[in-house]
């Protein structure tokens, strides 16, 4: 199947490559960053535009939601190709609300439209390993299924209003932002009062604390190695998502904002490259050590 | 050996029974409470003193800090009946700071002190499946390991510092609450966009997102099943002793310092008797669902 592959950088190139291996016949937008790797397994046109004459479904991997409009709605954007019957899926990690707008304008163009944004990092997208998250008609996610399917692993249709899935993972980022203050706040108290971070780590897993969060992040946070991982800058694009999303719906995000705020913090003296789990820097900092 | 016990309530009672199972001799102070089964099973005595007196070891399981200073130091306390070269187990989730006054008072009779607070809840205590989380002399401690291995599964030395468990099991509490909060803002959040919270529960077991609280309180949210399980109330009791420690040490735990008040908004509703996973309902007071 022609596949059109917009956003090719640290996810996106694997990604395109699972599904060249798949059989599918990848098109791309010319892009001085394209690599040779992607040029000998691509064909490359000239914009997104060409990508969607070309392809029958457009998938889209790109930082956010300003550059998901632009790619779809812009000059030489996407939907200026589309035609009946042509499917496009964002994944992207972008705001729910905008996807609802952008899943409205591209079915007045008589195309289909699933959000499936992922989890997983650099390693789940290389290891054909990611979490897909999908929002659309269940018609649709079935059109898209054998193609997750050649990039991800474990692959929930969280529900047919388009944003479903974009919400699932902002309800992702949310918990593991909070569930690395959890170990943040837990660690720093036993350090303060002199107990040993490791031993109470160990004590701690066997039961109802544990998680992924205290196996992986908590062990970062005790050898001191914070080397992204998943940048702070990015989580903190994600919990705004979380948080802007929550002001227009309405509702109180108390733990998520402060969460926010400790990112903040840690980015004010120099850390927002660093991996999320120096988190803890911020509790540290509020305990003097 | 000759074991006494003091504190046979839920948790307490099958604890005791696991001693006796293994072998040893149950010494307990007389109540009008004491059960059949452990009067039976026990020798009976006056108080708390007398079973100090014939016990080589003094198990402790009461509800809080001040209920553990009586039964040591209050009249016909443990302390009256000790004499040197005998071992104070103290089980019960209490203070830290409070815990090192105590076994100091309890050293300078000539007597070992392990602080050893258990989590696991009544169907650990029955299963003899505790996580046993203990802080002492090394010598104190492995003269208690062969009763903690008859009444628990997971058993960590924390430190030599009397009240290293204590901060340990503060530790676990701590994350139990901001995990529980973690997984009642996201599910909130989905619900409020339209999302069912089910199917975002099951996609996110898969990634970094999971958990215990995960696998185990987003159900109860789900299902609407807030029978206890663990009280509200206790939950209140255990971050009362993070935060006050936290202040007395000079630190600050804002999350949670927040899930705190999210547990007595549920209380003001009358919820102080559900089960922890009844947080959800101040975060959906909070969003107008």
């Amino acid at each position: 199947m022609n596949i059109g592959f917009i956003g090719l950088g640290i996810m996106g190139r694997p990604m395109a490559l699972h599904l060249k291996a798949a059989g599918h016949t990848l098109i791309v937008p010319e892009r001085c960053s394209l690599t040779a790797e992607i040029r000998e397994a691509a064909t490359v046109v000239a914009d997104a535009e060409a990508v969607a004459k070309a392809a029958e479904i457009i998938i889209l991997m790109v930082p956010d939601t300003p550059d998901v409009e632009r790619v779809l709605f812009g000059a030489a954007g996407v939907a200026g190709g589309l035609s009946a019957g042509k499917l496009v899926i964002d994944m992207s990690s972008i705001s729910p609300t905008a996807t609802k707008d952008f899943a409205e304008r591209v079915a007045a163009l008589g195309c289909g439209y699933v959000d499936a944004p992922v989890s997983g990092g650099e390693v789940g997208a290389k290891n054909a390993a990611l979490t897909i998250m999908c929002g659309g008609a269940t018609a649709d996610f079935e059109r898209a299924l054998p193609l997750f399917q050649a990039m991800g692993k474990n692959i929930t249709h969280v529900g047919e209003a388009p944003g479903a899935g974009q919400v699932c993972k902002v309800a992702n980022q949310i918990i593991v932002a909070l569930n690395i203050q959890a170990v943040a706040e837990a660690l720093t108290f036993a350090k303060k009062a002199g107990a040993d971070p490791a031993k109470v780590r160990q004590a701690l897993m066997g039961g109802f604390a544990n998680s992924r969060i205290l196996e992986v992040h908590a062990e970062r946070m005790i050898n001191r190695t914070f080397a992204p991982g998943f940048r702070i800058r990015l989580h903190q694009k994600d919990l705004n998502l979380a948080l802007g999303s929550a002001k227009d719906m309405g509702m109180a995000l108390p733990n998520t904002a402060i969460a926010q705020q400790m990112f903040s913090a840690v980015a004010a003296h120099g850390g927002a490259d660093l991996d999320h789990s120096a988190l803890v820097q911020a509790i540290e900092l509020m305990a003097g050590i």
